[in-house]
């Protein structure tokens, strides 16, 4: 298996492989945010859930929704909106033989701006914070898409 | 090509090629899951849709929330945040050249994890059956992610 | 690293690599697009985005939810659900050694099958545009997973 090899063997290939996992592995923090929000608030979506609370008592007041726990969840949503196109692209990136210096550079920024970025959406920090590292992140997955097209073009 | 076609002969690969496609499809089994309540319970979330079920009459009926279709709608969203780092993190696992054994292990648990946690949404069984069926999936992937870190590591 | 220059110089995968960046560019406007009508019809999901808008007034009115914003984001969302799958079963199906032709007749269906969507979706179109320009996406990633569990089945 030379050709499995040679990937791993591939600095820029073990640099996207080690950031991917660690904005994957953030993404799925918000998975756990959520339900810690859920429990600690009592708030649930589902008829299921919220009987384990209830304890034989009214179910309806834990239906609900709740400021904090939306908030976690727009941020998760975000985080796929964004997430997404960064490994896809980034994959491709990686693969298109980028210069090992601005690869790093590259998935560094996107790493950092969406950890900042949650940060930024659940403290909340007052705006712009949330924009403009949602924006850096954004910047770079198009700086990759251009480097993509430029060299695989076709279509 | 050669390089491709070493990736095929992988067994580990054409494991993950199986698998990933299975929960893919699962997946997408959820759209058509969304369209069939939508359309028997006639619930719909936009008016070109709801004007068709109408027949001239009031269409303001026909634009609602309803209980089971936002059921399916939470447990496709659940899909779609553990299949996607599923989907990144296990084709670089794959690629840091696992034992076949460990490999099908992870894969297999994944796969049916993700299947009985759609039954458990949907029947909806009692927890905490939906949440054990969200964890065993989840663990797969934090510990494939372990790997991957382990083999590639390049900060 | 000749496994990577191989991967690189087929054509079929040069196209998927082309493809699936045009497709996740087009999904990465939808964030622009929400960010378009938030901010044209002042209607926001958190307060410290509101807050720059009230100017010390009331910003309980800036907070709510509008029907052209939700459009979008079901718009998006729909991207979501619809291009993960092919994304990750196109990647799959471009490294099975697929017939030039026939690949570049998938992903071509695929990629404008979604950008009609999209019109479809926001201008609103009359139903069933948008339901057959979905069906014409969703049927090229079932063809794609099918071919790949032909040619690399290990279960």
């Amino acid at each position: 298996m030379a050709g499995l090899n040679q990937l791993i063997d591939s600095d820029v290939f073990r640099a996207f492989a080690t950031y991917a996992t660690v904005v994957l592995l953030k993404m799925m923090l918000m998975s756990l945010a959520t339900a810690y929000f859920r429990l600690t608030r009592k708030v649930f979506a589902n008829t299921e859930d919220a009987v384990i609370h209830s304890k034989g008592g009214d179910i309806k007041k834990y239906l609900r929704t709740d400021q904090d726990v939306e908030r976690v969840r727009r941020c998760h949503l975000n985080d796929i909106e964004n997430i997404i196109p960064f490994i896809g692209i980034g994959l491709l990136y990686a693969l298109s033989n980028p210069d090992l210096f601005t690869a790093l550079l590259h998935f560094r920024i996107f790493a950092g701006s969406r950890i900042l970025h949650t940060v930024a959406y659940l403290t909340p920090l007052p705006q712009p914070s949330r924009g403009l590292t949602w924006l850096a992140g954004f910047g770079v997955t198009i700086s990759m898409a251009y480097r993509v097209l430029q060299n695989v073009f076709y279509f």
